[in-house]
C-alpha cells in the first residue's frame, strides 16, 4: 500500500487529525513527606472497582485515573484535569500523588506493599499471583497508557482511495499493523525525549543491578516486560493472535492480557475483541509519568504522539516485519539506559526523522503547536532539556525523592486553591461544575452535550440523566418550568392554594397601568417587568408613592417588558429556600454588599480586604462577587454620611448597596438550621402547589418567631427554576448544604440502594474554609 | 348606614368597579325555519348532566349556557361567546338558536314537549313534577340570569369605614338585602329598557288571555311567577329564609328553589348556602333574551346593571321594606303590560334616575361605556328604541317568528364562519383556540391564567392540568424541551440512539468554522444559525460552496446567533410527523406558496383567487397565510421566466417561494395516510429517543416507497417542542386531523373512560368544508 500517496489526497486531507483519545494514568498516593500512604483508597470514591473514573491498580495506594474516551485533546485534558481534581479533593487532607513512574521508598520488607483491597475475589486473586510471579515491587511502578484511535472517517477516506484490499476491517487492521510495527521499531525516540524515570527510590531493587542514572528504568528491561522468550509476530492479526494463544499454552504466559508489549493491538476492553471486533486501536504503554506536569502528560507530549502514529503509517518499512520491531527492541533497550545528559548515538536519525515529520506537517497542511518542532530540536541538541535530563539535573541539587516530593505539594496545593471550581471545565457555570465533580466522584459518567448550555448527559450502567444548568432535570415537568418563568401564573396558582402572594395586577400599556393608580399608591408597593431578573427595572416604593414617581417606575418597567406587575409590597426579610423533592435542603440568607469596621481601616481598605478572600471573584465563576466601589457605592456612601475613606467605628456594619444580589457584592448566608419547621412546610408545600420537584422558592417573612399560620406572616414572591446551587454549597457564612450531591441522589437513587450508601454522604468534600459563624 | 357618604370616600374608590359576574342563558334549539327542533340534545357535548358550560334547562331543546364567574365584563363576554361558538358548532348542521325568551310555536298538544331527557333520574322526575304544577308550555320560556357579586375588597373598604355592624357577614348581608330590595322596587326601569317579549308564539297560551303586544310577557304575571300568596319579607335573612321554611311547610311552594323571584340572594349553589355561608351574590332573573344580540344580552345592557345595582346600594330606600318591594311588583306589572310603543306613566322618574346614576359616575370617578346614557335617554324619548319596541316594530314589517328566524340565521352563520376560530378568543393562539373549544365540548372548566402567554388551566373534577401553547404540559419533562430546544444536543441524543441526522458541526467563531470548509465544501450542506427558527440565516448549498460563498454564508448565520451549525444536507421531502405519547396522529407535507395555472388567469388574478380561501389570513391567526405578491416572490418568478401579468397554461404549477413555511403563503397537505408505517417507526422512536410525549419531527425522506431501514433513507432534522397544531387540523388540502382533542384525551384519560367514550370521537366538529383531495 503507498500510504505516502493516498495520505496527501485532498479527500483524506479533512479527517487527518480526526482522532479519538483515552489516558489512563497511574500514580501512588503519598503522605506531606513523600512517603506510600498507609491509608485505604478514598472511601468517598464510590463504586471502587467498577468506577469509570478512579481505580486502583496493584496495590492499595496506587491510583489510576482514567479518562472517557474524547474526540480531541483538549477534551482529553480537560477531563484529565477534572479526574484529578476530584481525585486530590477526594483523598486524605494530608496526602498528595508522587509525580514519578518510579515508586516513592518502598518498605524493605515487600510483603508489606498492601494489594488492592478489592470487592471481586477474581481480581485481588490475579493481584496475588502478579506479586507472586514478577514481584511486589515491580507492580509498583506508574505510567501512562495513551489510548489512540484513527478517526473513522479518515480510515474510510484512505479505504476509499485504494483498491487493493477489499474488505473496510481487514483494511484498518492492517493500517494499525503498520503503525504499531513502525512503533516498536521507532519507540526509541519517545524513550529518549520522554523517558522519565532515571533513578529509583530506595528497596526498589534488591540487588545493585542499576547503577547510575539512566533515560527511563521503567522502558528498559528493568522496567515491566516480559521475559526474552515472549515471541509474538505482528504480520497479521492471524499471526498476532496465534501466537499469543500458542505463549498461554506453552505457559509461558499465564494469561493473554500478562502480554506486556510497549504497544498492544486493541479490539476492545478484553483481549478477544480482537478476535470479534478486530482492530479498534492502539495503545501505547510505555509513556513515563511526567514529573513537571500536574497531570503527568504534556499537551504537546499528546500532540507528538498523534503526529508520530501518523508519520509511522506514513513512513515506510522495513521488509521483516518481525526482525523489524526486534530491532526497535534493540535500539530502545540502548536509549533507555544512557545516561540521561548523554548524548544519543541515534541523534542523526533522530534528527531526520524530525525533519520528515515537520515535512509530513507540510505537505498534509496540518496544524500543531508552534513550539513543538522547537522543543524537540532543543531536546535532541541539549539531553538535559529532555525528561530525564531535567528530572536528574533537579535532582542533583537534593535528591529526585526531594524533588518530586515538592512537585507533589504544588499539584496538592492546586487542586486544593479553588476548591469550587472543577479543573478543565472552569468555564462552566459554577453550580454545574460542583455537579460533575460529585458526578465523578459517585463514578457517574459525564458527557458534555452542548458545553457553553451547559448541558450533560450522565449515566450510571443503563440508567441515562440529561442534565442542564445543573438543575434541569427529567424529574420536573415541561409546564412546571414554564409556570415558574411567568410571574402571574406562579402568583395565580400559589393564590388558588391558599398562599400569601404579592397582591397586584398586570398591565401591558403605561395608560392602562396610570389608571389604576389609587389601587397601590397609599401602600408600599413594588413596579416590576414580568419577565426580566436579576432587579432590572424595578421600582420599589416603601412607603407609597406620588403620581409622578409611580410613572417614572413605570417606564422603567416597561423599558424592560412589554408587560409589568404592579405588586403590594411585603415587609420582611426575603429568604430563598432550596426545596428538593418536598424537602428543604438550604436556606439562605442574601445580604446587600457591606463591610464591618475596626475603627482601624478607611472603608475602601476594609472592601479591599473582604475581598481577598478566595470565594470572591468575578462573572459568577467564583461562589461571591467582588465588592466595586463604583458610582453606585459611593452614593450609597453618601447617603449614609460616610466616604471611601472614612473610618468607621469598630463592628459597625456599612452597606455598599441597596440591593442583596450577589451578583453585586453581596453576602450569602446559610441559615437552614435556624429557620422554623413551619416556614419550612409553607415552602415544600408552595413549591408542591406548583408541581414543581426543583425550586428555589423566595419567602419574605417579618419575624421568623411569629408562626407561619399568623395572617400575613410571610409572602411568597418567586419560584425559581433556575436556582443558583453554588451559593448555598459555598456561602459566605454558615454551614456548605451541598445541593449538587443531593440532586444526583434523587436523579439516581439507586446510588442510595447500595450497600455503601453511608460512605457516600461522608465522603462529600467540602470546601477546606472554617466559616464564620452565622451573624444575622 | 349612611352609604351615600362612604362610597364616595377615597378608601373606597379603587375598588368600585370590582366585582365578579356569571351569566345564565336558555334558548331554544330550533331547525332553519324557526320550528322546535326534534333532535336530541347534541351527543358531542359529553358529561351531559355535569356539564359545566352547556346544560339543558326543562325540555330537551332548551339549551342552557353557563359562563364561568368572571372578575371583568370582558372576560364574561369572551366566555359567553365561546360557549355559544362552541354549542352552534356542536348541533347538529341544520340547527340553530331561537333569540327570543318567547319560544317558537309549540305543538298543540303540550306533551309532545319533550322534557329534557337527563341520566339523573331526580333532575327528570322534577322536571315532570314541573310539567305536571305549571304546565310545560310556561316551562319553555327563556331567559338570562345575571349573577353579581360585589368584590370583595370593595365591601370590606366600606366595611371598615363604619361601626355600626361590627359582624362583616352581616355587615355583607346588609348591602345585599338593600340591593335587593331596591331592586325589587325599581325592577320596571329594566322591564322598560330591556323587556323584550311582547307577543308570544302559537299555542303558548291556551286562551286568550293576553291581546296585543307588551312590553314583557315573560316579566309580567303572565310569565314564570309565583302565586299571589307567595310572600317572603327581605328584612332580614332571617326572615328571608324562615319566610321561605314557613311557605314550603304550608305546601305553598313545594321546595324552596321554586320561589321564582325576580331576584335571588344565593350563598352558593344550593338554598342551604344561605343559611350557611351568608349572601355570597345576587342573581338577577328578570332579564329577557335581547333578540338583538347574538349571545341575548349586550356589554352595555351588563354594564348598566353593574351600575344600577351601585345605585341602588348608593339610593335612599322606603322605610317599609317590604311594602317597597311590593310596591315595585305593581310598578313593574304596569310597565311590562305596557305596549311596546307607549310611553311610560314613569317616564319622569326614570328620567331622574338616570340622572341620578350620571350624578353618580360623576362623584365616584366611574368609567363607562361613553354612549350608556345617551342610549338610555334615547329609549326614555323614544320607546320604539327599546329592546320591545324594536322587535315589535321590526315585526310589524313581517311576523316576530319571522324577524327571529332571521337573526338565528345570521348567529347561525356567524358562528360558522370561521371553524376555526373560537370568538371571544381569537387573538389568542390558533392551536389554543382549537384546543379551548374541545375542552369546553368535553365539559373541562377552563381558566386562562395568562392570555398573551396562552396559558391554561383545564380542570376536569379534581383533575387539574395546565397547559400553555396547547401542546406544553406535564407530560412532558423539563429536560426533554430544552433537549429539543438545543439543536447539537438533539441530534447527538438521535445519533446516539443510531437515528442518521445530519452530520456537522457546530461553531462559535467565523474563524473556527472556515477552517472546517474543507469538511464539507464538495457535498451539499447548510450552514445555520443555532437556535434561532423560521428559516432566518439559513443558507443552503444544494451543490457545495467556493470558499467565498461559504464565509458569506456564516456571517449571515452568526448575524443570528453566537453559535452556527454547518451541517450536511439530506436531500429529499421533508415530512412533520406529530407524534404524541408514542403515536403518529398526523404527517404533514408543507409546500412552498405556489398558484395553478388555468390558461386563462395572470398569476396576480390566480393568487388573488386563491387567497379567497377563508383558511388564508395574516399572522398565524387563520389556519394559512395570504400569498404575498412582493420582491422575493417577484424574483422568484423571473428567475422561471414569468412575470405577475403571465398566464400560465393550464395545470402547470408556479411557485412564488424557495421555502415551505406555512407563514410565507405555504401549503399545508395532510398525508397520514399516505406515508408508510416503518417511516411513523422512526418518527415514534425518535421521539422516545428524546424522552418526549408531545413533539413535531422533521423528517426528510427521499422515497417512501424504500423501505425506511435502508441507508440514508431518511435524515431526522429537527424535533419541534412547540408544534403547530392547526396546521394539521385544518390543513390545505387533504384530511383534518383533530390533534387537539387527542391532547385533551391524553391529559384527561377518564375521559375515555367513561361510558360515553364512543360519542367523544364521533361528536368533534370538523371544518365544514370541503377538503380538496390530496394531490401531492
Amino acid at each position: 500500500m503507498d500510504y505516502k500517496k493516498i495520505l496527501v489526497n485532498d479527500h483524506v486531507k479533512p479527517f487527518l487529525l480526526k482522532a479519538r483519545y483515552g489516558i489512563e494514568k497511574e500514580s501512588h498516593r503519598v503522605d506531606l513527606s513523600g512517603n506510600l500512604a498507609s491509608t485505604d483508597h478514598p472511601k468517598s470514591i464510590t463504586l471502587k472497582d467498577d468506577h469509570p473514573y478512579i481505580q486502583r491498580d496493584f496495590s492499595e495506594t496506587q491510583m489510576e485515573i482514567i479518562t472517557p474516551v474524547s474526540e480531541t485533546l483538549e477534551d482529553l485534558f480537560n477531563y484529565l484535569a477534572a479526574i484529578h481534581d476530584v481525585a486530590y479533593r477526594s483523598m486524605d487532607e494530608n496526602e498528595m500523588l508522587w509525580p514519578l513512574s518510579m515508586p516513592p521508598q518502598l518498605p524493605e520488607n515487600e510483603d508489606e506493599i498492601v494489594i488492592a483491597k478489592l470487592d471481586n475475589v477474581e481480581n485481588t486473586r490475579y493481584r496475588q499471583f502478579l506479586a507472586h510471579s514478577h514481584g511486589r515491587r515491580k507492580q509498583m511502578i506508574s505510567g501512562i497508557h495513551y489510548n489512540f484511535q484513527f478517526g473513522d472517517e479518515f480510515i474510510q477516506a484512505l479505504f476509499n482511495l485504494q483498491s487493493e484490499i477489499t474488505d473496510y476491517r481487514h483494511f484498518k487492521e492492517e493500517i494499525y499493523l503498520k503503525v504499531t510495527r513502525n512503533y516498536l521499531h521507532y519507540r526509541w525516540l519517545v524513550t529518549y525525549f520522554y523517558g522519565a524515570s532515571p533513578r529509583s527510590e530506595k528497596n526498589f531493587f534488591e540487588d545493585d543491578s542499576l547503577n547510575g542514572a539512566v533515560r527511563s528504568i521503567r522502558g528498559s528491561k528493568y522496567g515491566y516486560v516480559n521475559s526474552d522468550n515472549v515471541l509474538v509476530s505482528y504480520k497479521s492479526i492471524q499471526n498476532y493472535l496465534a501466537d499469543l494463544s500458542s505463549m498461554v499454552k506453552k505457559g509461558i504466559l499465564s494469561e493473554e492480557k500478562e502480554f506486556y508489549a510497549p504497544i498492544r493491538l486493541r479490539g476492545g476492553h478484553h483481549v478477544s475483541d480482537l478476535e470479534d471486533h478486530g482492530v479498534h486501536y492502539i495503545e501505547l504503554r510505555n509513556i513515563d509519568l511526567n514529573p513537571f506536569e500536574t497531570y503527568g502528560i504534556s499537551y504537546e507530549q499528546a500532540e507528538f504522539l498523534h503526529l508520530f502514529l501518523l508519520y509511522l503509517l506514513w513512513k515506510d518499512e522495513g521488509d521483516q516485519c518481525d526482525e523489524w520491531g526486534k530491532m526497535g527492541d534493540f535500539y530502545n533497550e540502548i536509549v533507555a539506559l544512557e545516561h540521561p545528559l548523554a548524548h544519543t548515538p541515534f541523534e542523526e536519525e533522530a534528527k531526520s526523522i524530525i525533519d520528515e515529520m515537520e515535512h509530513l506537517v507540510d505537505i498534509l497542511d496540518l496544524s500543531v503547536s508552534d513550539t513543538l518542532f522547537v522543543h524537540l530540536r532543543e531536546m535532541l541538541m541539549d539531553p538535559s532539556k529532555t525528561l530525564a535530563g531535567r528530572l536528574y539535573k533537579e535532582s542533583e541539587k537534593s535528591s529526585q525523592s526531594q524533588v518530586a516530593t515538592s512537585i507533589a505539594k504544588e499539584n496538592y496545593k492546586k487542586s486544593w486553591d479553588k476548591p469550587y471550581q472543577l479543573a478543565g471545565f472552569t468555564d462552566m457555570e459554577l453550580s454545574t461544575q460542583i455537579l460533575m465533580f460529585d458526578a465523578i466522584q459517585q463514578g457517574i459518567q459525564i458527557e458534555i452535550l452542548d458545553r457553553q448550555d451547559q448541558f450533560l448527559k450522565l449515566k450510571l450502567k443503563d440508567h441515562v440523566e440529561y442534565v442542564k444548568n445543573g438543575n434541569m432535570t427529567s424529574k420536573d415537568t415541561y409546564v412546571s418550568s414554564l409556570i415558574m418563568e411567568n410571574k402571574t401564573v406562579t402568583k395565580k396558582i400559589l393564590h388558588q392554594h391558599g398562599f400569601r402572594v404579592p397582591k397586584g395586577e398586570e398591565f401591558q400599556t403605561i395608560e392602562q397601568a396610570s389608571r389604576s393608580y389609587h389601587l397601590f399608591s397609599s401602600k408600599p408597593f413594588v413596579v416590576k417587568p414580568k419577565t426580566t431578573n436579576y432587579g432590572i427595572g424595578i421600582s420599589i416604593f416603601k412607603d407609597g408613592a406620588n403620581y409622578e414617581d409611580y410613572q417614572q417606575a413605570l417606564k422603567l418597567a416597561f423599558k424592560e417588558d412589554s408587560s409589568v406587575l404592579v405588586e403590594e409590597f411585603i415587609n420582611g426579610t426575603e429568604y430563598r429556600f432550596f426545596v428538593l423533592n418536598d424537602q428543604v435542603y438550604a436556606v439562605l440568607l442574601r445580604i446587600p454588599a457591606n463591610v464591618k469596621g475596626d475603627g482601624k481601616h478607611t472603608i475602601e481598605e476594609l472592601v479591599t480586604n473582604k475581598n481577598r478572600d478566595p470565594l470572591r471573584g468575578r462573572d459568577h465563576r467564583t461562589p461571591l462577587e467582588l465588592i466595586r466601589l463604583g458610582e453606585l457605592e459611593k452614593l450609597m456612601l453618601k447617603g449614609q454620611g460616610y466616604r471611601m475613606d472614612s473610618i468607621p467605628e469598630k463592628d459597625v456594619i456599612i452597606y455598599l448597596r441597596e440591593n442583596s444580589n450577589i451578583s453585586t457584592g453581596g453576602d450569602s448566608i446559610d441559615v437552614t438550621d435556624l429557620i422554623p419547621d413551619d416556614y419550612k412546610k409553607i415552602a415544600v408545600d408552595a413549591v408542591a402547589a406548583l408541581g414543581v420537584k426543583i425550586c428555589g422558592i423566595d419567602l419574605i417573612i417579618e419575624d421568623t418567631r411569629v408562626p407561619a399560620t399568623n395572617k400575613n406572616a410571610y409572602g411568597i414572591i418567586e419560584a425559581n427554576f433556575n436556582p443558583s446551587m453554588y451559593m448555598h454549597v459555598y456561602p459566605y457564612s454558615g454551614k456548605s448544604r451541598r445541593l449538587t450531591i443531593h440532586i444526583i441522589q434523587y436523579l439516581f437513587p439507586e446510588l442510595l440502594e447500595s450497600q455503601d450508601s453511608k460512605l457516600i454522604n461522608l465522603g462529600v468534600p467540602l470546601a477546606k474554609r472554617e466559616f464564620a459563624t452565622v451573624t444575622c
